[in-house]
Formats: C-alpha cells, structure tokens, sequence
C-alpha cells in the first residue's frame, strides 16, 4: 500500500486507528461486483488482455468461494476489504492481480462498493415495510368493527374502531417505503470511473459499468462521486423517520399491555419473564423496538456531523461513514421484524377495549354535531352547552346516554329523544362516514384500496 | 376555548407554557386561506346557509387586511393563531363565526395550516437551490479550463479545474432540490376533515378542499392526518442535508481566502473587519453558514425527539413541532442566499491557483499511469516504480517533470522522452476525457447538460 | 465597524445574515457590568484617566437608564450589542468613549458577557432544581405510606409507596443541581484581559477585573480564552439530562392521568379543554415539558455541531453559541417551573393506586423470598416453585393470596400458614427495610436527610 | 430464565432482538467482582451459610480463569452476561449456586457492573487526557519562543508564539479531564440492594458492598438505582466535549500539513500513502480523530433519545445503553491515543510559521496601541489611523514597517521614528505580557504552573 517512498511502516497506534477490516468486509460481496464489472470492461475496451482478465475473473470466483466457506485469511495488515482482496488475488494469480487497479481507485471503489450495499439496504427497508403493512391490513380487516377509545393526550377523545387505528399506521410506513424508494431512486448512479478524484486517461466506458451493475447512469462529475456521502444520509434519514413511527407503535403496544389498560397481550414467546418476578410478561420486543430509534438517530447525527464541512475530495474521515449506516440498518431490520411478528400475534381484548371507548363522555363531539345539525346552533355554542351537560352527568355520576332529558332541556330546550340515537360509541364510529374517517366501511374501504396498490 | 366546565381560569404559569401566539402567528395566512376553504365547501354541501359563509369570509378577508396593516391584535389570552383568528372573527361578524368550526376541528386546522407552510417552504427552497446552481454554472463556465489542485487530505492529489470543481457542487445541490421536490410530492395530500381524530359526521366533501388548497388529494387516515408530522422531518432531514453540502462549500472558501492559500478573495461588502485589527478581511458570510448547519441538524433532532414514542392522535407535544422547523428554514433561506451571493462574487486567483495545480508532484499518477499505458506495466508495478521516481525528486529538490531521463531510467529502463508530455498539470487534466472527468471538453458537457435541464 | 479601509459598506445580505442584535441584545445587563469592571480597572492601572473613566461610567448608567425604560435604540446598523452600546455611548458623552475599548476587544467582550449570562443560568436552574426538590419532598412525606404498583416494562412487579416513587425524582434532579453547580465552578474564570486572542501590551490587572466581575481568577491562556464554549456546551448538557429527567416524570403524569389508570389528576388550571371534546382534560403542561426535551437537546447538537473542526482563535461560527443557550435555557426555566406547579397540585388517586399495588401477583417476590428464607430454597429453585404457584393462581382466577394453602403444598410440600403473612402489598412494601428500600420507615428517613441537605 | 410458568420457548426473532450477550460480554470482569461482593456480604449478614459462599466464590475464580483463557463457553441461550455466568457456575458447583441471586436482581446487577465499567472509562479518559496534556507541556516548552500567525477566521490577526497555541489546548484537556473527575465522583454509589426495584426483605449490609466496590455510599433510593443511567449520559457528555476540543486540535493538523501552509508534517509511520498517487503524505490519523467526533456525539444523542421519556422504573429500552457507551470510550480511547502520538511526533516548520507571523499586517493592533499609549489618541481614532495606515501600505506593496515615516505622519502627524520599534512580529509577542498572553515568559510561566498541577 505504501509504495516504494516509506521509510518506515505505521506505528501500531497509527495500524489501530487507520485498520477498518474489521467494519468493511462486510461489503466483501458488493467488492467482487464491482471488480468484475471494472475487469470485463477494462478487457472489453482493450485496456487489458482478455486473458488477464480471465485470469483475474477466476481469482475472484475462488475468493468468493473461499470467503463463502469461510477459509478466506481476513488480515489487519492489508488494512481494508480492498486490500485484502487485492492481497489475495495477487496470491492467487499473481502478475495479472495488479492490473485490476487500472484506471481505478480505492476512492471511487469504496464509493461503489457502499453505494450498492446500501442500495440493497433499502430495498430490503421496503420488502420489510411492506410485510408490515401486510401484517397490519390483515389484523385491521379482523377489527375494521371493533369499537376502541381514540385518544388525543391519553385522554379518551372519541370512539374509533381498532382497525381505522392500525391503518393510520399503514399509511405512516406507505410514506416510509416511498421515502426509500426516493432515496434509492436517487442514489442509482455509478461512482466507478470517477477514479481518485479527476477521472481517468483510460478510454473507460463508465456506462457499461453503471449498466453492469445495476446503475441508471454514472456519475456527472468524479469529484461529487469520491466525495458525497449524501445517499446514505438520506438513507438514515428515512431510517430515523421510519424508527419514530414503530416508536409510537411499540409505546402503544407496551401501553395497552400494562394491566392497567389491558387491552392487549402478547403470547409467550414474544415477552419474557424476570429473574425475580415469576408473574411477569414483560413487553420486551416491543421496548427494544421502541429504544432502536436512539441507535438510529444516534448514526444519523454521527454521519451527518462526520461529513460536516470537509473539503472535497476525499477525506479520511468518510472512513466513518459505514459504522453509522450498517448500525443503524441492523437494527431497523430487526425493528421492522419484531414488529411484524408482534402485529401479526397481538391478541386484542376488544370488549375491554370496546367497554373504554363509550366510558369518559366519548360521544360528546357527537352531541355538540348533533345540536348543531338538527338545531342548527353554531358551533361554538354547541359545544358550550355540551360543556355544561357534560359537567351535569359528572356531577349526577352518569353517562351521557344516561342523562334525563330534562336535565338536557334545562340547558338547550329544543333537545329532543332523539339525541340519544347518537349518543352511544357504536352511532359515533358509525356516523363517522367522511372520506378516511372511522365508520367501518371507510375503513374496509381504505384497507381495499391498500390492498390494490401492494 | 375552556367552555362551560372549567371551573377556573389556567394559572400563569399555564397560560406561559402553553401559549403559542408568538410562534405560530406566522402560520396566519394559511390559517385564513385553509378557513376559507373550509368555509365555502360547507355551504356548498350546505351544511352552513351561504349568508353565513359570505359573512364569514368577509370577515377572514378583514382579518387578512388587518394583519397586513399591522393592526390586527394579537393576543396571548387566546393561546394561538387559530383562536385569535376565531375570536378576532366573532368581534367582527358575531354570530355566524361560531359556524365556521362545524365539521373541524383544532387537530385537522393545525395540520392544514403546519403542511401549507412546509410546501412553501420546501418549494422555496427548490428556487433558491437552483438560483444557487445558476450562479455555480456561470462561474464554472468562466473557469472550465482554469487549473487548480485537487486535493484529498487536503494534500494536493491531481490537478483539476475550477470549473470542475464547482460543477460538483451543482450536482449535489441538484440532488438537495430533488430531496425536497420528493418531499413536496409525498406530503402534498390534505388532512382537512380529519376533524379531531375521527372524522366527522357532516357530509363534507374532502376532495374539494383538497383541490381548493392544492393538494392532490385528501389523506387517507384520520388518525394518522392529525398525528404525524413525518413531512416536517422529511423537510427538515432535506435542510440538513443541504446545510451540510452548503458546510462543505463554505469551509473551501474559508480555506480558500486565508492568505495561506491566497486562492480566493470575496469582496468587502461580503467580508468584515476587527474592531482590534484594522487589516483584517474576514469571510464571515461563509462562517455562518457553515455554522448554520448546527442549527439545521439541532432543529431535525429536536422534533426527532419530540415525535418519539407518542402514541395517537394528537398529544400536546406537537405543539412543540414549529420552532425547529421554522428556525432551520430561516436559516436555511439565509444560508442559501448567502451562499448565491458569494459563488457569484468570488474572485479566484487564478494564477495562485494554477502554480499550485502544479506543485507536490501532482502528475505522479500520470506518470503510473503512463507506464501501464506505454509499457504495459501492471498498474501495482507502475505504482512502486512512480513512488520510487517522486522519492528521487524530492531528494534532488525538483518536481518530477524536472527529474531527469537517466534517472527515471534507473528505476525502469522502458521510459522515453515521450514521458515528460504527460508531466503538466495542463496535460494532465486534458488526458482525463472520461465521462465526468475534469478534462475542460467534458467540464464544458456536463455545463451544457445542466443549462439544458434548469 | 469597518474602519477606515473598507470601500464599500457590506451589502444587505452581508447584514442580514451577519446582525446579531435581535438576539444578543439579551446581555445588554452583561455587557455593561463587563465595562463597567473593564473602565474602573484601566483608569486605576492609570491606562485612562479618571475623568474619562467617570464619563464613561456616567454614560454606561445612563444606557442602562434607557434600556430599563424602553428607550434606548437598538439598531441594526450596529451589528451586535456590544457595538450598540459602544456608539450610544459614543452618542452620549463623545470623547472619551473611544478610550473604553482600551485593551479590550469584541472578542473577549462577547466572550465575558456570554459566560456571564450562562453562569447565571446556572444558579437559576439549581435554584429551580431545589425548589422542585422542595415541593416533592413535601409529597413525598404526605404519601410515604400510601401503596402502588412498582412497574418494570409498566408491568407490575412488587409493590412501592407513592412516596418512595417520588423520592427516586429528588434523588435524579439532586444530581442535575450537582452537574450544574460543578459547570459553575469549571466557567468561573475571566476571559477578560484576552484581548483580540494574544493578551494585551498594555499593564492591564486581569485580577482586578476578574475578582470585579465575581470570577475565581483570570482565564490562563488568551487563546483558550476567546476561542472555546465548552462552559455553553456543559451547560446544555446538565439542561439536557435534567430535561430528560423531567421528561420521565411528565410521562408518568401523562400516564396516571388517563382515565386507564385513573392513578391521578391536576387541577383545572394545570389543564386544557378540547375545541370540539368538551369533557377533555388534558395534561397539555406535562406534555410540553416532556416536548421540551427535543429542544434542550436539539440546542446541545447544534451548539456541539458548530464548534466541530473549528481551529483557534475565534470564527464568526461562534456568534451562532447564543441561539442554541437562550433557547434551551428558556425552554428548562419553563419546563422546571411548570413541573415544580404540577408536582404540587398533583392529586393522586390513593385507593386506585393501593388496588392496583395488590393486584397482578405483585407480591409473587415475597413468596419467592419467603421460600429461601424459611424454607432455605436456593433462590433459583424458590423463583420455579413462585413461578408454578403464580400460573396455578391465574388458572384459578384469584390471587396468590387467596391460593389455598394445599394447592402451595402440592407444589412444595414444606409452606405453612405462615406464607400469607407476606403476601400482601403492604406486608411487602413494610418488609423492604434495606437502605433506600421502600418501606415506609426508610422513605421517611431518606426525606429527612434530604431535608438536612436543602 | 423463564421459570416455571411460560409454556413456550421465545421465538426466533424475539432470541434476535432479546440477546445481548454479544454486547454485554465486555462487562465480565465487573459482573464477576459485583458477584464476589454481593456473596461475601450474604455469608457475612448470615443470609447464605459460609461453606456455600466458598463453593461460589471458588466458582466465579474458576469462570474468571476460563473467561482469561478463552474458553468460558459464552452462549445466546442464556441471553446477557449475568445469566451466562450464572448458568456456568451451575454447571461448576451446582445447587449454591442457586442462592447467589438471593437479595439480588438482575436489574441491580446490571446497574452495578454498568456504572463500574463507565467509572473506569472515565479515569482511564482522565489519565489519557494527562498524558495528552504532558506531551502538549513538552512541546509548548520546545517553541515557547517560535512566532506564528494567530488566525481569527483563518486570517491573520497577530502573532503569537507556537508555545502559546499548544498550551491553549492544555486548558482545555485540563478542563475535560475535570468534567471526567466530576462525573466520576456523582456516579460513585452503590445501586447494589436496591433488587429489581423496591429493595430486599434480607438483612442485607448495602454500606458493606458499596465499600468492597470502591463506591463511596449505596445510592439513597432503590428504584432510582435501577432506573436511571445519567452517569452515562454525563460520560458521554464529557466525552463528546472532548472530542470536540480533540476535532479543532485535529483540523489544525491536517491544515497545517496541507502543503499550501506547510506549517508542520508527520512522519511516515503516522501518515499514508495512497494507492493511485505515490507523492501523498496523507493525515489520516488527524482526519480520524477529527471524525470520531461524529460517532461520540452519535452516540450521546442515541442514549438520550433512548431514555426520553421511560416511566420508572426499569425498562427493556435501557438495554441499549451499552453500545453507545462502548462504543464512544472506543472512540476516544483511540483517537486521545492518536493525538498524543501525533502531538509527541508534529514536526513544525518553525521557519515558515515565523515568515506567515510577521506577513499580513500582523502588527496594525500593535501599531493602534501604540498610537493610544503614546499619543493618548483614544481608541476608536487610533483604529481608524491604523486602518488607513494599513490602506496606504497595502497600495504601496510594502509591509507595516516598511512604510515610510512621512506617510505615517500624514496620517498622524505625532507619530515618531519610535513606533517602527512595536511593529515586528517578535516586539508585538513581546509585548503581550498580560496575564496568560502570548509574551514567551508568560508561556513559560503558565508551563511551569501546569507542571506543578499534575
């Protein structure tokens, strides 16, 4: 690596600090693609022996097979994945090795090299968001009729149903998927060729590369190819956005778990127990999911001060640029997961949920509609005396439904029986026919929609 | 706002916590323009009489005109835009203001409101985006062929050309536009008549407000149209981005204008002075807005952190989602105009520039790469005899097109007089002709590409 | 500003991006204070004369008469306030204000004001911590007795008292005043003296100044002096953990409010209604103090982001340090205070607290514990005889209180009668008599330490 | 683990995201200490019988030789590190070990062997950041007396003297390693006995283990114990301050060493090559230590967002507070390490500093001073003949003190031949001789202050 001009070698602290081996091979798969695109290219514009390389394409074939079975020798001293393949393959056919590097750099290599793995990174993100949204619009057609309070504060608001619930949820991760497709659509432009940093003065053929690997195009400069690092912070950032979301899933989970509420349990093999509490069934998925947005806005932070005001072209400190993205990409994948196989296995407990959605006065908003309807009050005086006939059945400790109609009269005199009608959870989720509002046939109705866009 | 039932007015201390005037006052005119909306589909569905709503917008339009004149009173008593317009409304028309807020609620008015802003927003920042790429072509334009050290490490690496190097930032910039052009599109759908969280029961027609405010269409969800702020963070994650590509460009041009470097002025009136230092031209337009970039990425973290784990529907923690958005956007506008201004008043010493492209053996890759070409050298090999080479010049105090033929001989005895051709940092950069390189021919193309496409 | 040598006066983007008034006119009261110790120590080392020094400090008062009166016109054209204050001084009493800046530079001006304030915000925030120590000690000792359930994963685990719950806060926030005091203490010394950043020719007492302004000593190093805000970045961080701190404690106030829990309420000033649900009361304070978290620590990065990479001395990027201080210090002022009324007025539902504490197998521990002790189990064993006993109770439909004495037998033949006596939550509580347990005993003796303590 | 009581074993998925012991493992040794002094004080307090406490003590020295020997059989079945070890020393010595969890829950042991590992993080960063401050002591003294340029925005402002500079970084390690001390001395209580929450029905000796564990008391409150992790959020506070002082130290390498100042180099075993251009001396140790900034201010925000927000008292979320702790202490670990080799080993080009020093009208503020001092002008007027004296010099091509006396006397007709005595670089350093200036006996002075501090 160091050439013919070093007087010495690294010191061991310089080996420490510089040594990525450890992070990097990962990428070893998205490394041996990008060298056979390069070698079948170089070859095919002449600007090596088509039996170089063969021989070079062969060295690659057994590298892979040796990495596959595990034999292949990982070495700190080579510093890196490039290196160590390159290492490698000049141990395995000798001369023919050093001409791979032609017309190509470790800066324009590594940026290929992370830009395909994150590249899968994200279309997997949306095979996993739509397995989700599968599990989901599975178990909001079981319950697009059952009844649960809406909250806003935690406290009870109106009624909903629990599939209209789950399927605000479809829609947050429909918007994720499409944030990584964005993403994904963006970053599908080759780096290779770019060389270190100005091109090359090879007759290289950057399009077949791009189109061999799967790349709309290459590049439009080879200084933004070595340098930017934009695709994969556009990547966290639709990571952290889609971690916020199963946050507020998985407090929900672990909220309706507690006895308190009770309106929901997981079967064993998705809690754990305690060391010292026997009776214990703790929501742990469900918390690790939710913690996982840390991790996620923690490497979006991390890469995003990283990159913060660098020169171009490359600098050492992009080195940084893959702990941050292969963390946080570890553990979304395993968010996403756990919450599939969580939505798929909640076992609600409807007639709790369905008992706490008409208790608290939930259908007062339906009273105040209803004043403003049929009786034809504004609004705002509607609701203040709605107001007041909440405080009454407070104060007389009833329900709603349950207050007498005199007392109803007292403070709005043209009340009649029929008020009633609209005064239980099931008529306000029912009368709740806007578009994307909860009356049940709107919520099949969107849950049919989904089903014909996935 | 408390109604009939609250016993007590919110203690001061409450009352400070809680009011948001002073921020959100901003959000007036698409708090009007989303009323009016509301207001004219209801008497179209005629859930309001037309008389009421002619008074009703009558009175939104002497809202407009008070604000506008600086007369409006805004009052911290009515916590926020949407209750002071409301009570503002009622002052000026009575009664028929109390019908404006059938069939909405807060939730759903809040969010209309908080989306208009981040369209515009975003859709602002597009402009400013490609203004700042217009600038960046005519510069790159005039300085396609002028030469300039590329640098990796801030070591000088191979000469490129400053219009090549500017033409990188087009590319990113152009990438920063599409971020937020993708953010527009995704968030361009309506919650109006998501009501509090339920939807509503009035025959309201969602399609209709959606198009009378310009949004493709109404969302889907209830729950999820009052819940999410996931458009503030996706804009707020394209803001960061950008803010960090804007770090990047502004720490060259500090970089560029310390004397050290000498490879750039700015003029005064875009420089400052030192109360203590009379000699002192300092780029303090460029430091800020490198530095706006903590702000930008300060703000994304703030509302990342504000939306983990809330559970739905609205919780009063959103309340908390505008100071981070409209401060990165502030910043954001000023970063960008900023920038605009100093790209087009740069004055590059070109001469500076250029014996520096020159210097530190900047040609040395060429010089490999010669000897793969020319003598069909395996690129590792070429690689040492090149290192050897520049370790023999920098011995004898010269650069490598000074090193004598005899001593290149020594280190392979196949180079020739033919050599020294490629040594220049003109020839140099003319060789590298591949798509994307810095040769001025394609410099120029990729100009001509991106005139084409803005 | 600009001297004698600039041609040209900044454009008007230079200036809009470059004022700074509207936001550092906040340390006017700094900026005087530091003058004012700045003009009596240069007219006592006989660097000006004393009648210079009086004008200059006549003038000074009468700036602060004005600013305290509304009057005194801050203006844009002058940047920052340090320049505002310099030319109405100049406005005011001619001359001699021109000597004041003798030995002194904006550098170290802005420096001793913005440490100044922070400092200041530092003894405001313990004071705040302590007084909500204050208030929770006092509820602590109303409910030291009082039961309910401790939660791990907000599931139930082993009964606690309400008073030792609220001690754990005073225990966190006694810390967060630790961090801040030792922030305080670490800051404490004067960048005074530093000049532009090399230290002054003139025969300044820096000790003079720095004793004047209620600093320990003089900072060391000129450099260091101007150039670091490690004592902002401290402070935020001290404001960042408290946030989090107050962020648990508004969860579980969230949390015990809603109707699921019924475990408390606040009083209707510390809530909000609903616009369209009239019977909401909602736990908007708590919230927004949870909300406040994203804020402080939306600050903390951005302020962390602008040093990042900035070399010696100062950079204009440091004029962005107030912004993210002002912001989050405003945010704990209202966050600690707003927590200090709702730790006070808190009314918690005791008996719904004490019911729950029993329920769910909470004391399944303390049959566990009971088994090891009496019965000399190894705990692992006693933990899978508790665990049996637990599902043998749940497949019955009662508590372990209620499990007959032969089912216990059956599952470990050597258990008494005896057992109950510890099976119930306030036998459980009573018995955890560890230091720092929750027994009664032990919360009243760890509240009077704290009592010794404040 | 799950006692007798779950009828099934956890899914796959829920091993994957539960299992922790790849992480967790590190804490060994603080698992096996926290375990002997929790055994030794159950056979002191009569809990557990004597000949018990011996078989686990021979236990835990038997893992701990098969741990150091590498083949301690560490397993995912048994999840973390705690329930590995347990597991193993079952399969030691059998049933006593069963009644080493008594008066214990894995809840407090995590706490204990969490705050011991961060507790030696922080002093191994404390005596790092001695060593650092003793290699920067060595080399201030080497260059006490070497001018160079002080930069404000880059630019050059005045000279100071190299010594000067170094020791300015002195301040700041010294100030970060007493934030370290600081959170050390907070953090340094015992959690130990608070059990999963409530605290222990044993008579448990908690004074006994704190002092085995070199804590200074048991923490006061048990569900604060097991609750809470600010002790590692103020590590990483620290930490991350830190890192940003190392980032500036950093940044000035790598710019120093940019050829176009040529300030400083490194030799070859801390710089690298590259691979497709020989001539490169690249920085890259500075440019890591520049980018782990990135990863350690990450990885506070991932721990404080983790804990936003968790109600009391433990949650499965805060099983993600290791990583991000590990993973900073790594990073600083490695990059103080790195700074110290790099600062032993800078070699600076005191020639070319001195030259930059004195270029640039360096001394126009000594210049101003001089004109204050001597002819009492005040100062605001001294700036402005010091601003045009300055103008004139720069449209003659000549420096400060080459400007002919009569051009300076049109300017100010008072100036004498005298004043050409202040204006060299060398006069303006000299002169400085305030109290932690730049004058090289104050540098020296300060020197011999830190030597006696550590």
């Amino acid at each position: 690596m160091w050439g013919g001009r070093f007087s010495s070698r690294p010191a061991e602290i310089m080996q420490a600090i510089n040594v990525s081996i450890g992070v990097d091979q990962r990428l070893w798969r998205q490394d041996l693609v990008g060298s056979r695109a390069h070698c079948r290219m170089l070859a095919k514009q002449g600007i090596i022996a088509q039996g170089d390389a063969d021989a070079i394409l062969g060295g690659l074939d057994a590298i892979q097979a040796e990495i596959e079975a595990g034999t292949f020798p990982f070495r700190d001293q080579f510093e890196d994945i490039h290196m160590n393949v390159e290492a490698r393959l000049n141990e395995l056919i000798g001369e023919p090795s050093g001409r791979l590097h032609t017309a190509r750099s470790r800066n324009d290599q590594v940026a290929v090299d992370f830009r395909l793995w994150v590249r899968d990174a994200c279309d997997r993100s949306v095979a996993q968001l739509k397995a989700l949204q599968a599990a989901l619009l599975t178990r909001a057609e079981q319950h697009a009729g059952d009844l649960m309070p809406g909250f806003t504060h935690l406290q009870t608001a109106q009624p909903v149903t629990l599939g209209h619930h789950l399927m605000a949820y479809v829609e947050m991760f429909g918007r994720d998927a499409g944030r990584f497709a964005d993403a994904r659509a963006r970053m599908n432009e080759s780096p290779l060729g770019a060389a270190a940093l100005a091109g090359s003065p090879f007759p290289i053929d950057r399009q077949a590369t791009a189109s061999d690997l799967g790349f709309d195009r290459p590049m439009a400069n080879s200084l933004d190819a070595v340098s930017d690092r934009d695709f994969a912070l556009e990547s966290l950032a639709a990571a952290s956005i889609t971690a916020g979301h199963l946050s507020r899933l998985a407090e929900e989970i672990v909220v309706w778990m507690t006895p308190m509420f009770g309106f929901a349990s997981l079967p064993d093999d998705l809690t754990t127990g305690s060391s010292i509490m026997p009776q214990k069934r703790n929501p742990d998925a469900a918390e690790l999911v939710r913690a996982k947005t840390g991790r996620i806005m923690g490497s979006l932070v991390a890469l995003s001060t990283v990159m913060k005001g660098l020169p171009l072209a490359y600098s050492k400190d992009m080195q940084e640029d893959k702990p941050p993205v292969f963390e946080a990409f570890d553990a979304l994948d395993l968010a996403l997961v756990a919450m599939t196989a969580m939505v798929s296995a909640l076992q609600p407990n409807t007639q709790r949920m369905a008992q706490a959605a008409g208790a608290g006065f939930s259908t007062a908003t339906d009273l105040a509609d209803w004043l403003v309807r049929e009786l034809n009050l504004p609004f705002r005086k509607a609701h203040h005396v709605t107001g007041a006939a909440v405080k009454r059945a407070e104060g007389l400790g009833v329900d709603l439904s349950q207050l007498p109609l005199e007392e109803l009269q007292k403070l709005e005199p043209g009340i009649t029986e029929a008020v009633y009608k609209v005064l239980t959870a099931e008529a306000s989720c029912q009368s709740r026919q806007s578009y994307g509002g909860t009356a049940p046939e709107q919520v099949r109705a969107r849950i049919a929609d989904w089903r014909a866009r996935l």
